[in-house]
C-alpha cells in the first residue's frame, strides 16, 4: 500500500491493524558515466514498492529523495541538504508519522553518506524526549536495502571483483532492473575506480575523476537487479514484521 | 528529460544549452474522503513529467513531495515540514542547483499552503547575496500549476460550482488522469463543503469534518484531468521558455 | 489605548472586557526619491493609534517597524530581518501576547514584502501546537492597512493612473498626513516607474533606479491621506470587532 | 536626523559627512503599578531624538522596541524575545546598516536587562569575521542611557534613597518629561521595593509582588525628567562624536 | 567530588543529600607571550577541584573548557564558540544536570569573555519556563573565580599596578601554582601593556601585539597564585553552601 | 605538546614545523555501577597525552569532554549535548584549529555513539565549502582509539568473554590504569549484562538496569589497560604521522 495513492481514511483502517511505516530515503546524486542521478533514492523505492505489492502488511510513505551528498556536488545533478537541514526534515517527517499513531519508523535507505545524519537526527528526536524524561511514543529504525538479509552476500557472489562503494554494479542493476528504458553506456577508464577518502566536493572531484569509487558499473545486468530485488523484497517484509512485533520494556 | 533518471555528464551537456530547471513541489497531505494524500505532489509532478516528454528543453528536477501542512495534521497520513525546516531545504536544493550553473530555477508548486513559506524561502536566499552586496547567480521562480496559462479558467468552466480551495474537482481530477487505478469514491455529506479560515491541525478539523474546504470532489473525472494537463502542459513549456529567455538588467 | 503608554494593571483591567491586540507591522525601507524610509511602519501605526482614540476597544501594541526588505538593501537607510530571523521574532512576540491571554492577535500590515513570511510564522506558531496535538489557545490574523474594507476602492479612485506597488501614492499620502512636517518633493523621472520582478538587492536597484515601482508619488497629498485613513481606521475598528467576536469550533 | 523620517536620498547625503549611527534600543516591559510599559524603549527614543534636534551630526534609527525580559511575561504587557531571537534581530539591523556604510554602529541602551544579550550579539557578529580571517567593516558599541556621561550622578543626587533596579523613578521620570499625558499614581506597599535575583518569570512574580525591584517610583517627577533627558543629551552628542572619531588600528 | 571520576550510583547517593553543582568554564585562548592557552579554563578548575578536596559537598562538574573568545582568534592556539553555540551548549549541559534533579547549578567562570553569552544562556533556558509559564525546577549562578569573596582585593594587594584585564599576573600565577612545570618566561614590551576596546580578532591583534591587555605578567609567582587559590576555595565552598541554601519563593 | 598548557608563540612555532592537530573527544556520561562517568573523554585523553609525552610531533588540544549520550540521561551524571549542538561545537573548534593553518584535524573519539554526529559535523564543514565551490583548507579525520591499530584484537584476546559495547572491561581497564585512585568495585548481577537496542533514556533504563551493555566490567584491571593504552600509543603516533603526511589531490 503507497500512502500518497492513499486516502487518510484508507490510512485510518491501515492503523487499527498496523502501525509500521516504511519511508525509503535515499540521495539525489552523481553516480559515475552511467548511474541515474536518482539511484540511492530508486533503489529503496524499487525494493520498498515492490514489497507492497507482495504483502498487504507494508505501508510505503513516499520517498525521501534528497539526503547528504555535499561531496558529489562538484558533478552536475546532484542536490543535496546540509546535516543540519536533513536532521530538521528527518524530525519533521518522523514527528508527522507519529502524531497519527505510527509506533514503529522504518527508514529504508539508499545512501551510505546518509547513515550518520539519519543516526545523529533519530538520536535528536529521542533526545527531546529524553529531556524530558518521557517515553517516545515510537521507534525508529534505519537499514540499508544491502544490509536487508542475504542482499549484501548475493551481490558479493554477483560481483566478487569491482563492487566498490559507489556508483556499484549491485545498484545500478537494481535500478536497470526498475527503469530498464533509462540503461547508459560508457567506456571506463579505469574499468576498476580508484577509492580513497571523502571530503569536500572539490577534493572529492579531483581524487575521482569520473565520480565512482572502486566500482565497475559495467558489471550490472538488469537480471542480476531483479535478483537483488527478489532478495530484498522478502527480507525486507521480515524485517518489517519482526521490528512491527518488538515490544517495548 | 528527467534528472533522476539522468547521469551527469547528461545533465552537463543540458547545461550547454539551457540553464532552466523545473522542480514539482508539493505537499503529502489529506485530501478528504476520495483525494490521494499525494495530490498536491502528485499534480506538479504529473504536469512536468508531461512536458518533458513534449520538449527536450524542460529538465524536471526529481519531485520536493512535503511541505508546509501543519493544518492537516489531524488527518491521518498527512507528513509536512515547519516553514523553518522548508525554508532550510529550498534552500539547500536550491544552492545546489545554482551550483552547477542553473541560472533560472522554477518551482512548480501544487499546493496553495506552500506559498507563502516558498517565497520567504526565495528571500532568504536572496537575502545572503543582497548582506554581501553580490548579485545572485540565478533567479528563482514560484509558479502554482493553476496559475499557468489558462488553467484556472479552463478549471472554472469544468467546475462553475463546487470547486472550493481544498481536495477540489479539478487537482483530483488531475490525479485521477494520472492514476487511473487509484480512483476513489465516497460519498460526501455534505455535498459542498464549509469554508472558513485555517489554523492549527485540531482547529482545522473541527472545522472541516471531513478534510474538505468547499469543495465537490465528485465533479472530477479523468478526462478533465487530461484536459487540465492538457492546458498546463502546453503553458508550462511557454512559461519555461519565457522565464529562461529573461536577461538580467 | 497604546499598550506601550499604559501599565500592567491597566493591560490587567484590558483583558477583563477584550483578548484583543492589534500589532502594527511594516518595514524601514527605502521609498523613492520622496518616500520616508518608515512608510510602511508609519502607515499601520498611523491608522492604529488614530483607531485607539476612537475606541476603547482598540488596544494598540508597539510598532513592528522593521520587516522583511532584502530587495531594497542597495538604497541607504533600509534595515531589515531575513525571514527566518523575522519569523523568530514574530514568534517571541506572539508567545507573549499568548501568554498574558489575548486569544486575538491581529497584525496591521504596511508592506506587501512582509506577507509570505508573516503567513509562514503564523504556521510555525500554530504547527507546535498541531504537533503536540494541541489547541492553540489564540487565533492569528494577517491585515494589509490596504485591504481593510473601501481602502483599496478609494485609492484606485484617488490615483487611477500612477498608483503603482512600491513607494505608492496612497502610502505616501497616509504619511504626509500623520508627519506633515515630513513632506518631500522631487523631480520624477520618468514620471511613473517601472514594474517587474523582485530579486537580491543589486538587481532590483539595477531594475529601479530610483527605487519605486510602478508609483507616481507626486499625486499624494495630505488630504487624499486624511480621506485614506479615515476609512481605514472605521474599517479597522470593524475588523477588530468582528475578529474579537469569532467563536472557535 | 530621524533616519525613519528621512528618504533614501537624505540618507545618502548624510552618508557623505558621517558614518554613525545611534539605534534606541529597549524593552516593552512592565514597570510596576505606574511605569509605562515602553519605559524602556521610549527613554533612549527620547533623549536621541531630543540629541537629534539640537545636532545635525546625529542620525536616529527606528526604535529597536522589545528586547530580552522574559523575567517580567507573568505581569500583562510585556512583550519580549529569546536571547537567541533578539541576537538574530540585532545581527540583521546591524548587517543591515553596516551594508550602507556606516562604520560606527551606535546602541543606546534603555533596559539592564538587554545588556548581556547584546553584547553577546556584537561577539557573534564579530566572529563572522574573525573566523574569515577580515576586518569588520563597522564598529559597535552598546551604551545604556544612564551610563552616559554625568547621568547616573545626577540621578543619584535626585534620588539618594529608592532608586533601585527597576521601575527606578529615574526611568518613570523621563517619560513622565517625555509623555505629561500618561502619567499615572498609585500607593506603593511597601514605599521601597525588595530586591534579589532575576530568574524566570513565574519566580520574579513570586518575589516582586507589583513588579518593582528596590524602587520607589513616586519620587519620579517631570521636572526631574528634564533634567535627567538635558544631561543626557549633552553626553550623547559628545560620546558619538568621539565614537565617531575613532580610527582604527 | 569529581563527577567524572564518580558512577553513577555515587551520584544517585549524593543528590540525596545535596542538590548543588559547581561547573568550571572558561576559555581556550591566548594569555599573552607566557600565559598558558588554558589558563580561563584552568583556574576555575584548579579552585573548584582544590575545593570539592577539602568539602564533602562540593560536587565538581566536568570542566567547560572553551567559550567565547572570537576576539582572540588572530592568535595561534585559541579555540572558541559563537556566542549561538555557547548559549545552546550551556543549555544541553544545564538541562542535563537539571533532569538528574540538580537544583542550583553554579558556574565558576574563568573569563570575562563569557560572561555576556553565559547570562544571555541563562535568559535562554528561563524564557523556556516563562514561556510554558511553568517554575524552572532548577537555579543557576554565574561566578567568576576573582569575584569570590575577597579574591579582588587580594589580587589588588598582590599587584597594585599592572595588573590589567587579560593575561593578568593573577590568573597566571593561580595556574603557575597548578602547573609548576608549565611556568614560561618572557620579556614584555611594553613592561605593561596598553588597553581599549574588544572587537574582531584582526582588529585586536593590531591593538594589543602579543595579546596582552593592561598587563604586567612577570609580576605572577606561584606563590601569590596560591594564596589567591586559598582564598578562593574558602569563599567558593561558602557561597556554594549559601546558594544550595536559597529558598525559593 | 598540550595546548592547553602551551602559549600561543609555542604553538605557532610547532605549526612552522608541524599541521597536525589531536583533540580529545568523548562523552559524560553512566558507564555502569563501576564505570567512571568520564571514562569516554578519559580513554582518549589518557591516550593522547601519553602519546604526546613520547612524540614531539604530538600537539594535543583540550579534550571535548561531552558528547551524544541522550540515551544515558535517566542515570544521574550524564550529561550531553545535542546532535544538532554537538555539531555548531564541532563546528567551531575545527574553524578555530583551521584558521590558524592546522590542515590535518584529527578527532580522537572515546565514545561509539558519538561516531554518526561527529560524521554529520564533519560533512556539515565540508558542505560550506562545497557550496562555495572551494577547497577546504583542512582535512578531518575520526578515529575511535579501539580502532587504532592492534588496539581491538588486544582487547579481544584480554576480554575473549564479557566484553560488550557499553562500560566495557577494556575502557574501564584504560581509566584504572590512568586514575589508580579511582577503581570502584561493585557485585554484577547478571554477571554479564544484556545487549538490544538504543533508543530514548527511559527505554534504556528499562532495559539496561544498572547501565551495562553486554559487558562484564569486572575483568578489567590496571595491567590490562596499561597494556591496551601502550598499544594504542604506538598506533596513535603512526596514524598521526601518516594522515600528517597525506597529501591532497
Amino acid at each position: 500500500m503507497l500512502l500518497a495513492l492513499s486516502t487518510w481514511p484508507e490510512i485510518e483502517a491501515f492503523l487499527a491493524k498496523s502501525k509500521t511505516v516504511v519511508v525509503p530515503i535515499g540521495s539525489n546524486e552523481q553516480h559515475g558515466p552511467t548511474g541515474l542521478l536518482g539511484t540511492d533514492w530508486l533503489c529503496p523505492e524499487i525494493i520498498a514498492h515492490e514489497a507492497s505489492k507482495r504483502s498487504d502488511e507494508v505501508l510505503v510513505a513516499p520517498t525521501f529523495n534528497v539526503g547528504m551528498a555535499q561531496h558529489h556536488l562538484a558533478f552536475p545533478g546532484t542536490i543535496f541538504l546540509r546535516p543540519s537541514t536533513f536532521m530538521a526534515a528527518i524530525g519533521d517527517w518522523t514527528r508527522s508519522l507519529g502524531a497519527h499513531g505510527f509506533t514503529k519508523i522504518y527508514f529504508l535507505n539508499g545512501h551510505g553518506g546518509n547513515v550518520a545524519t539519519i543516526e545523529a537526527a533519530f538520536s535528536e528526536i529521542y533526545a527531546e524526549y529524553s529531556f524530558r524524561k518521557e517515553r517516545c511514543p515510537f521507534a525508529m529504525k534505519l537499514k540499508n536495502w544491502w544490509d536487508l538479509d542475504g542482499v549484501n552476500a548475493l551481490a558479493m557472489r554477483q560481483f566478487p571483483v569491482g563492487h566498490g562503494s559507489h556508483a556499484t554494479p549491485s545498484e545500478i542493476a537494481v535500478t536497470q532492473w526498475g527503469y530498464p528504458d533509462s540503461i547508459k553506456t560508457a567506456e571506463y577508464e579505469p574499468k576498476i575506480a580508484p577509492t580513497g577518502p571523502i571530503r569536500e566536493a572539490l577534493d572529492f572531484r579531483a581524487r575521482y575523476a569520473d565520480g565512482r569509487m572502486g566500482s565497475d558499473p559495467a558489471l550490472a545486468t538488469p537480471e542480476k537487479g531483479g535478483e537483488l530485488v527478489e532478495q530484498a523484497v522478502v527480507s525486507l517484509i521480515k524485517d518489517l514484521a519482526a521490528f512491527g512485533a518488538e515490544a517495548r520494556p
